[in-house]
């Protein structure tokens, strides 16, 4: 378990990989100008990276904060078992407190933690070494389950669809394959024509950038449109299935999932398009009741007022910047995990999908 | 009425205006970085401004072509009348190319060669004035319609209503004053506290770069999120109103209007929100049965993968650049004209309209 990251055979690039003994995170920010990768060494370094978007999508998120508690491990591992145990403490605190609303990031360190305390007898390096397969195999995990989602929800879009997607829940949301894009990968691969719209997705411009970027590498149809444009190709006839991520689903089935989501959640309702939202299971989080109670991130005034370096927006305009919403499970017509496909899924449903 | 464009007291800028015997338009381009005003001396130069969005905005359209068909009989008016009347009616094709969804564009070129050939008897000079003068009636007029519309529809927002508004319907897309913007100006000049929330507006960020300036300008409170927060603000209740323009209105009372405004339309009814549009009579375009007959322009794919002299998409991605939508009528609570309020407006109210 202490070789390279399985490799992903269908594109160019890894979202993240170890390689010969560093930890690697493709920076997101730079895509699709650049496809550089950024080396990191500790759960500070990896937080940060998280919280300044190198990396984001929410299993992608999770693969990379198990690997920061596997990098603070390695980093302490030559200490007495008391510093130890309390650094990789503050690693846990810190990566938890790197972003709020994905819960696939408080999964994989709960993973983590419970995997530390189930060999209460190892050395500190013995832990880091188990830390470090851990987080391995949280990825490898990641991909596999990512490739079952693909094939069940694959199915869901026919021959010829125009599947409309937002933001980027790829290969570069996952540690590879994708969730809805895996969906779409999985359908074209199984020899379906798919050809893809996605919106821009302001203001980190995830769905211009990154998917516009990420299909590209596959030679799947990709056709941009401004967020605000999406209700128009429908209302002509022009979109068949609508295919998001999430970022936690509440137990009754309510999505969160990037800020305008719920917007083409409705449109899609009123022009009777299929919703279609694709997760693994730790995504769905059952410790909350409804979408209600999911906190909501809210980031900074400039991510809005301009694009990188560059401002439009006047001087000292308010600015309300909320990156997720929730939409109601009424809305999605069906939940794709690695169990399969949960049409209208429904706290019921949802607690059958634990159960089996 | 060679004089000077009537000033617009409440406000530093103008945006278009008649000064020493030049004809000139704030390049809405270069906001809010700049406020620069550029002059213009003939049809094809204003055609050009109109395309290229110096000046947009369906009534400021509006008064620009008329300015746009004097400006060039005053280029003519020293040769033969043959040269005269066809260089006049090449000014009216030019134009009327310059851009295809704003109706106003072609009611005011119409009532410029209306004025024209109700003066046979005149001489090219003679012409010349008498279109001067009535563009700067339209113009004039285009101010007094927005005030009336202001007191109609201002009376609809509450004090202290958060309302919500999309693209530039303000002083900046008139030739002052605003109708969308217009409604929340003179509710605020009657005493009323109104908070404004605009989204950006991609691709042109007409609510990012133009109304979050404008609205400054008045010291009203403005706050600017990503297009797709819109649907998450109604949904935590912070939205009291929808007030919007439009660039044509069908018949039947279906709207186009800046490419989103279908989507927040939708949102709105989801939410019991009410959804306003505030035009003059002369964005009814009483031809065009319904919305599904207006013309929709598609502009370029530059817009879409950057912004000014940024890219962010990769290169050769797929592009749709709708710039315009349409909102069926049934979503419409009230479409506000100098007429008055016309609470869910159809075919036979809208023909009342005129009628009375």
């Amino acid at each position: 378990m202490s070789g390279e990251h399985p490799p992903v055979a269908d594109r160019g690039f890894e979202t993240l990989r170890w390689r010969n003994g560093t930890f690697e995170l493709l920076d997101q920010r730079a895509l699709p100008a650049q496809c550089v990768y950024l080396a990191l060494n500790s759960a500070q370094a990896v937080a940060d990276a998280i919280r300044s978007m190198v990396v984001r999508g929410a299993p992608a998120i999770g693969c990379a904060a198990a690997y920061g508690m596997a990098l603070e491990a390695r980093r302490l591992q030559g200490g007495s078992r008391k510093d130890f145990e309390s650094g990789i403490e503050r690693a846990f605190e810190t990566l938890s407190k790197s972003r709020p609303t994905a819960v696939n990031l408080f999964w994989a360190l709960e993973r983590m933690r419970a995997r530390m305390k189930a060999a209460p007898e190892l050395t500190p390096a013995e832990i880091a070494a188990a830390l470090l397969a851990e987080a391995q195999a949280i990825s490898a995990e990641d991909i596999r389950l990512n490739r079952l989602m693909g094939t069940h929800g694959g199915a869901l879009l026919r021959d010829g669809a125009r599947v409309l997607t937002h933001c980027n829940a790829g290969a570069l949301a996952t540690a590879g394959h994708g969730t809805a894009l895996g969906m779409i990968r999985s359908a074209v691969q199984s020899g379906k024509r798919i050809s893809v719209v996605v919106d821009e997705t302001r203001p980190f411009l995830q769905g211009a950038r990154l998917t516009a970027w990420e299909l590209q590498q596959d030679d799947i149809p990709v056709t941009l449109i401004a967020d605000s444009a999406a209700g128009f190709l429908m209302s002509r006839g022009d979109v068949d299935a609508v295919v998001v991520g999430a970022d936690r689903v509440a137990a009754n089935g309510d999505v969160a999932n990037k800020i305008g989501t719920y917007s083409l959640a409705v449109l899609a309702q009123r022009h009777a398009v299929p919703f279609y939202v694709a997760c693994p299971l730790s995504t769905i989080d059952r410790s909350i009741a409804s979408g209600a109670d999911i906190p909501i991130e809210e980031r900074a005034a400039e991510e809005v007022t301009g694009y990188g370096s560059m401002r439009w927006a006047p001087p000292e305009v308010g600015v309300r910047n909320p990156v997720f919403d929730v939409t109601p499970a009424e809305l999605v017509t069906a939940l794709i995990t690695e169990k399969g496909v949960t049409m209208a899924p429904d706290r019921r449903k949802i607690e059958q999908l634990f159960a089996t």
